[in-house]
């Protein structure tokens, strides 16, 4: 049984990670799933993870239509399953996950789409893997999930996903297309390519790999994003073309400003005696920077994750890490997730152990009196 | 005492993030180290936690000039820094951690400092925190740590020096100030320059929160290093100027041309039936981006870490990770790693294990004979 709120019966097409997690998502509310997958085997594995039923065919019999079909297939796949979803009458109202929305929608409308049964979507949730393997029931908890319904979508249609996408742990936010593909030119496809550029200087055989020895974590950081599969980039960039050229062009300006600036410095030993012109520019720069992503909410601005960090001193020798959580399981803390900081060679690391809230002070309790070096 | 390599006393001029972490290094392995800062209480802090005596001056006495003294202050001050600590005669041997190396030694030369006692250097190390309190004894652990003597550099200062790195946890890497100014601008000042940049894009007032509400993670890390102190930052910058502003003229370049290529898109409605042209120019470029991002060493990259993974499928119960990790440590495996794919609310999970490859077939066997579901 679902709660009032839930959707009874899903179809979910494409079962790749964010199509997989909200079946699991949903199964966890009750909801009956079908699953297909042009890949039957990505279908298969989907199921055997519980995330619900395999499908044979788009065609294939459900027991009466579903509550709603959720697309989760590449953007420039949306219409064409859309119009083959709702030619097999798969479900009373119609969803997809896109990253781009307007050009969805449009070529849904060409391809003769029933537009008062779709209600195009774009959950704001990822990971670094693909693939049903990586999927979580948990991917959405906290996430945006765009809704951008057309001027003739019924309410019924924008209630109805609304409620599916609420089942999946996920906040609604309700936009229009135009909007939506301006914001996520700004927050996801731009950064996507300035990231992609700058890691693209580090490629060429020119650069030593003792340069790259020297490279931290912020790097790693800033250019992580760039590791996306280029297929799907490509398709998504394509899609949202105006938006993401107009934020391209102007992140452009400003390096190629900066550049300018430091090509105009003094030669290096008078630097720091030079007028200031160049550095001020330069700190404009950077100001304006901090100041943006100050406005970003998460980690820098409001709340994100749910579990607290316990970080534990180790010796690096086998039984260590067993030692530790067996400790934690003696305590009764479930530990969520761990991290090792840890430089190979080095007789000590650090362990990150991950646990509700309200189960740390049990466990630095609990490890302080069995003698581990912890801190909070 | 202190072991052969490793310094018997050490000045650290400079008690902020750096100057501390090195200093509570160096204490524990029984350094016996003085902290000066032209802050008193940022050194008094220090020195309370435990990271050495706070000095009253400069020149204030010390019993006997130390083995070195690192100068642990912004780039811009390295050389005044440098003059007072040699006219006091402070120690042996000089370094410094400025993240610019050319600009410090020039001036360091024309304010007529010893330079056959004083070796620049650089470690690759930092936290998004400043001040002593951010401190950690660890912070260098496993980092490279750059030294770039100059020509007249005796080996024995070259020595000194690399023992006192080594001792805070660090790896040496001997280079020029040169090339390490090109090095450091390509793996960090750019990135920096660029983040902001992107970032910026995110401060008007005319992006609204409704946008910004609907950034992930992804944003966060791409620009996470923006957050820098501006001033520092400038100074770094402008002490870099020339390799800097390659580096950044050449990522302009990059994303202009996207922004070219995208705003010659047909309208989006057509866009993926257009000719392949402006995605193949775009797909070339997100394929730079990969193949960068696949060369730098650590979490994303390949080349520094040769472990082996091996993934095993867990209950979510108290005591399941003990478990395994009591049978790999039976099995006399060492587990270098350990991550956890686990979508909560199911019962199952999978850790992934990161072993040195010889030892995989090992625990792959012990685990499997212990009837552990275990895949490669």
């Amino acid at each position: 049984m679902t709660d009032a709120s839930c959707p009874e019966r899903a179809v979910v097409i494409g079962a790749g990670l964010i199509g997989t997690s909200a079946a699991l998502a949903l199964r966890r509310r009750g909801t009956r799933v079908w699953l297909w997958d042009r890949d039957p085997a990505a279908a298969a594995l989907a199921a055997d993870l519980g995330a619900g039923e395999a499908l044979a065919g788009l065609d294939a019999a459900v027991a009466g239509p579903a509550d709603v079909a959720l697309i989760a297939v590449p953007p420039a796949e949306v219409a064409a399953v859309l119009a083959a979803a709702q030619r097999a009458g798969l479900a009373r109202w119609y969803t997809d996950v896109a990253s781009v929305k307007a050009q969805p929608l449009a070529q849904a409308r060409r391809a003769g789409c029933d537009i008062s049964r779709y209600v195009p979507g774009h959950p704001l949730a990822g990971r670094e893997r693909s693939g049903p393997a990586a999927a979580r029931g948990d991917l959405f908890l906290g996430r945006a999930w765009a809704l951008c319904p057309a001027p003739e979508t019924p309410d019924a249609a924008v209630a109805a996903v609304t409620a599916m996408v609420t089942a999946c742990g996920a906040e609604p936010v309700l936009t229009d297309p135009a909007t939506h593909d301006r914001w996520v030119a700004l927050i996801s496809h731009a950064p996507h390519v300035v990231a992609a550029a700058m890691a693209a200087q580090l490629a060429p055989a020119a650069v030593p790999p003792g340069a790259l020895a020297l490279a931290g974590q912020g790097l790693r950081d800033a250019t992580r994003i760039a590791v996306g599969d280029v297929g799907l980039w490509t398709q998504i960039l394509t899609g949202n073309a105006a938006p993401v050229a107009a934020v391209l062009a102007a992140v452009a300006g400003d390096i190629a400003a900066a550049a300018r600036a430091l090509g105009s410095e003094p030669a290096a030993a008078d630097a720091a005696e030079a007028a200031p012109g160049p550095g001020q520019e330069l700190a404009v720069l950077l100001e304006r920077g901090r100041a943006g992503v100050a406005r970003i909410p998460g980690k820098h601005g409001g709340p994100a994750r749910a579990f607290t960090a316990v970080q534990v001193v180790l010796s690096d020798r086998p039984g260590e890490l067993a030692r530790l959580f067996t400790a934690a399981a003696d305590a009764g803390v479930n530990v969520e997730d761990v991290g090792i900081e840890h430089s190979p060679g080095q007789p000590v690391g650090v362990a990150e152990l991950s646990v509700r809230p309200e189960a740390a002070g049990t466990l630095i309790a609990a490890l302080g009196a069995g003698g581990w070096p912890v801190r909070r």
